[in-house]
């Protein structure tokens, strides 16, 4: 007799698995660091121990050097396998299958597909027609029912941000309901604007944070939730004691270090990511403005064209046009000037390809 | 307002985190490698590029590779990261709180853990006072609500085997009754029994494995879990896509290409262990059978002063006489000739001081 795994499990999709044979490529299409980490973690991985491997992994030293780089206490985050397990975490912990959530779209994937899991109420908020945030259509959908709401910010893939004074209207006004508030910051390092000081006011917020983007340690998997010790203390019972592997914890280490580094990447993609703006509205092209570092860019009719033909010349972007008020639209990621160039280039001949070819 | 979480964390006890600072220490708690990995794994580590760190994983090559070396389809295995998830993931995938899981003890503690998650009723069998496998107990414990099984074989912190025949009449009764059986098989290589051919025979199974153990690659966490293609289906839906982190993967395909390695290690493992059980015997202990890396010998009254006068000297073991069954035992694990010679020597010194002391 065939075992029946959950209903909730039955009626979901089955899997999709995510594109491969990235490497060697012009990797614009995940959000990547597309130069990679500090040239310090690499450095450390050349004196790896047969012990750093074999051990279990231990998590002392960077969980007090986290405490200090993000000043907050040893109780009040946790390190996850990525943010990924970050968000299944906090939904293991809190939501219920009565429970209802409440996600602006389009947004990160991982966000549905984890409270599908769940079987709660998934109960979605279109974005703006500009790409920004719904606040008000956001408050207006929240009931009796309602247990989390999932703030990205920025939110991928629309690159945008939510206003701050709206944020803190949804913090005050969950907190009085009692509703939980996950804010995936992600992209902080390419933004700015963030919550972290909050999170002893707002006993209903958690935040999100991880390695993958700007720290370029996207293989290793590592991700930071933040919230006040009460919540923590619950969520911890649900975390996987050894979810954390020792070598994304090394890297972290040395990566916390190297806060020069961090901060050129950042500038440097926050610069290029204007140029590639200007450079791709001088095509005629629609650009969303970001505080990422990607480019959500209307392509019109030929955004399918432009992809593949990117691909031949192994420039990765992503096609985001089967998501909601994206049509026609590639996420684009911001690299080097170099890399920057070499996209804008091969865009250019691309359209103008089709043009002739109309 | 605080945030309640599900009824079910609320209840669980808060989390005990796992002991630190075992570096450079003759590590025989944890059941680790304590020599560590295939040297190859190491010389690999050292030419790793920030490509391989900042990029999303990738596991169209490890997945062929592993399909290769254990003889099974890819549609037959998933990689997780460590077995504590694939653990929470059959649990997640097939569990609701109305059902039943029937769970040896002693055991691994997570099983009962994540199942304390879910919410659902865990029914313990108590193992034989030989530390043998209570089969007939187990199987007149199975209820309708009953949806899985959990046998450990060879089981930790035990070191005791299951009867292949014990097995297969439970794998036949459960299979009739629709009730899921998960075989973890962490220590298969010390004891070398597997039912990995017989996944497609039953449907119901779902077996374990890692590379914590003999590959001593417990710091990447990478474990794997077999079944039938219909399952693996349905708990690849709820899979986190990038559980399993890069390094790991890397380091994966080139343990599994040293077979003698592994094949070395293990006879050298399974020596050791015959050899400490005499030795330890010869001072009067009782130690059970193992097949496993360890040893469980009871020490009587003195197992809490030897644990930390074996400590003074930076040789770690577990206590384990907390566990049912297990009043006054330790665990201790196998390691190499000059290991398990200073381990010898350092427990025969212990006792004959403490025998002088009473």
């Amino acid at each position: 007799m065939n075992v029946k795994p959950r209903e909730e499990v039955l009626k979901m999709p089955n899997y999709d698995p995510p594109l491969e044979g990235r490497r060697g490529k012009l990797r614009l299409d995940f959000n990547e660091n597309p130069i990679g980490c500090s040239p310090k973690v690499i450095k450390m991985l050349k004196s790896l121990t047969r012990e750093d491997i074999a051990i279990y992994p231990e998590y002392n030293k960077i969980n007090k050097k986290i405490a200090t780089f993000f000043d907050v206490s040893q109780d009040e985050f946790l390190l996850t396998n990525g943010t990924d397990e970050g968000i299944k975490l906090i939904m293991d912990t809190y939501l219920s299958p009565q429970d209802e959530i409440l996600l602006p779209i389009p947004t990160f994937s991982m966000f549905e597909i984890y409270a599908s899991i769940i079987g709660c109420q998934i109960t979605k908020v279109l974005y703006n027609p500009d790409l920004g945030f719904p606040t008000n259509n956001l408050l207006k959908n929240i009931s009796a029912k309602t247990k989390l709401i999932i703030l990205s910010n920025p939110n991928n893939p629309t690159g945008t941000i939510i206003n701050e004074n709206d944020i803190l209207k949804i913090l005050k006004i969950s907190k009085k309901k009692g509703i939980l508030v996950l804010l995936d910051e992600a992209y902080y390092d390419f933004c700015g604007q963030t919550f972290l000081p909050s999170i002893n006011k707002y006993e209903n917020l958690i935040i999100t944070r991880t390695f993958s983007k700007a720290y370029g340690l996207a293989g290793l998997r590592l991700g930071v939730l933040f919230s006040k010790s009460q919540n923590i203390k619950y969520l911890r019972r649900v975390l996987s004691p050894y979810s954390v592997n020792n070598i994304a914890v090394m890297a972290a280490m040395i990566a916390l270090d190297d806060k020069e580094y961090i901060k050129k990447f950042s500038n440097m993609i926050k610069n290029n990511r204007n140029i590639v703006k200007k450079e791709l509205e001088k095509l005629g092209l629609k650009v969303y403005p970001s505080h990422t570092n990607f480019l959500i860019t209307d392509f019109g009719n030929p955004y399918d064209y432009v992809e593949n033909e990117l691909k031949k010349r192994e420039i990765l972007v992503r096609n985001r046009s089967n998501y909601p008020l994206l049509k026609n639209c590639l996420r684009i990621g911001i690299g080097t000037e170099e890399q920057c160039e070499k996209l804008l280039q091969a865009i250019r001949e691309i359209l103008s390809q089709w043009r002739k070819n109309q």
